[in-house]
């Protein structure tokens, strides 16, 4: 079972979607959101599937994504020791935290614009944690997975210059520009899903880039939970970036980002992306 | 004019508190949010305060922060000279930027738990900006103070452990803690405050703490705004902590909070916090 929302920007309806065909769920929730997940959503969805629901064109409809505006977007920072390592740094002893603003967030197929003072844009393939019920001072993993309401992909795209160069040490300033988190096509349900497990992969004008496995996270899904949660309190709807693999463009080894590129991300059991870089004026979406 | 959010948490209503006294803009607008604010609140608060409002208890009600959850709580660190050389760093070339969780946001009068975990929280008191109009690559300091609504008093609790200790130094980690972050407790629209002079102070316990103003920022709230702009787009109602001046906890000159402890913070026209600190289990809001 697939949830995903449709529709052009700030119109999307939900929908759920099994075996290619798109079934509207407005009739249960006006949204994917933090308040659906909490009150106990993908169950619901299940049942409304068994009773019956009117389905609705996918086909040339734009994918938004999957869940509607998080009210945080916190990421995990060097979670794979191979990418530490193109990086220039040691892997770390605790999960590293920073927060991208959560307006980045766009659907898996919008075109990105790379912003107009940007010299170094890259891509970020990593596995997305949604967040479904609030989740504070975990104390097992077994409760840090019951928080969890699924899994999607998101590309937490990044300006090198500005992350690194210009910001004092701060991440942040590099990972906010508009449309930078793309984020879908899908939420897959927690139960559907062994985080454990999963072949990632990016690739950039059909050349391959990353190519890895969350089995290769210094700290699992569970872990960056829990340890997270005694930090912050995390609510239904928050996406959680687990970290990207090696092989982004700051290795030195492939070019930066730029206008007519097209980055494709795929996790399996989670879907692709495919996004075009373009110019600032020449974006259609958003 | 003072613009505020009275009732319980989770039930607040929007209020403007003009010579100490409260009237109800639940007509007007549901709350104050982004929303709101871009569509000239501010405007239609005084045309409705000049047609005429109901009054409404002020008296033993709680004030609630002064905006509805922001999109982002952006934060500028580093920013006055004198607290950049007792935190053991020189003063930042260009803004240094991260974000808090904006599930931090509380009322300026809410206790206040310190995390069981925490060793060393701390004060900041900061002048907020609250945003009024989307903002993205504002190209002079004019168009960065237009997309001022207003301004607030904001303290960004840091659990400094969190922060420089256990976090590979990306400082969110100690700025997230549930409660992290008290605001308010009046909104002032833009036009009545000049935000290039303001004193700010801290007191614990009655004993002063910080005591500076906002011209000796490093940076100043339009050139802030407009470095943050080529980053990010900045939303309606999203807040801007502004940083921070000397007299924390982490100078080594005064001990860190402890349940029991009282903060005031207070910048001159925009009002006075006053929060307890307490132990996990003593909360008796939120």
């Amino acid at each position: 079972m697939r949830l995903a929302r449709i529709g052009d920007v700030g119109q999307e309806r939900p929908v759920v979607v099994v075996d290619g065909r798109a079934h509207d769920l407005s009739g249960l929730t006006p949204d994917l959101d933090g308040r659906f997940l909490a009150a106990d959503g993908i169950a619901r969805v299940r049942e409304a599937l068994a009773a019956g629901l009117p389905e609705v064109p996918l086909d040339g409809v734009r994918i938004g994504a999957p869940i509607a505006r998080p009210s945080a977007v916190v990421c995990i920072g060097m979670n794979y020791a191979a990418h530490a390592a193109e990086s220039g740094s040691a892997p770390p002893e605790r999960p590293v935290v920073f927060l991208k603003h959560p307006n980045t967030v766009v659907g898996a197929f919008d075109d990105v614009v790379i912003p107009a003072r940007s010299t170094r844009t890259d891509w970020e393939v990593e596995l997305a944690v949604v967040i479904g019920s609030h989740a504070y001072e975990l104390d097992s993993d077994e409760a840090a997975l019951a928080a969890v309401a699924g899994y999607t992909v998101a590309d937490d795209l990044s300006e090198r210059a500005w992350q690194l160069e210009e910001s004092g040490g701060q991440w942040s300033k590099g990972k906010c520009g508009p449309g930078f988190t793309p984020t879908g096509p899908w939420l897959v349900p927690a139960d559907e899903i062994d985080p454990g497990r999963l072949r990632l992969r990016s690739r950039v004008n059909g050349e391959p880039r990353q190519d890895s496995t969350t089995a290769d996270l210094i700290f699992d899904v569970p872990t960056v939970l829990r340890e997270l949660s005694h930090y912050m309190a995390l609510e239904p709807g928050d996406l959680v970036l687990t970290g990207t693999p090696e092989g982004v463009a700051l290795s030195g080894r492939f070019p930066y980002l730029a206008p007519g590129d097209v980055v494709e991300i795929e996790i399996d059991g989670l879907g692709r992306q495919r996004h075009a870089l373009v110019a600032p004026g020449a974006r259609d979406v958003r």
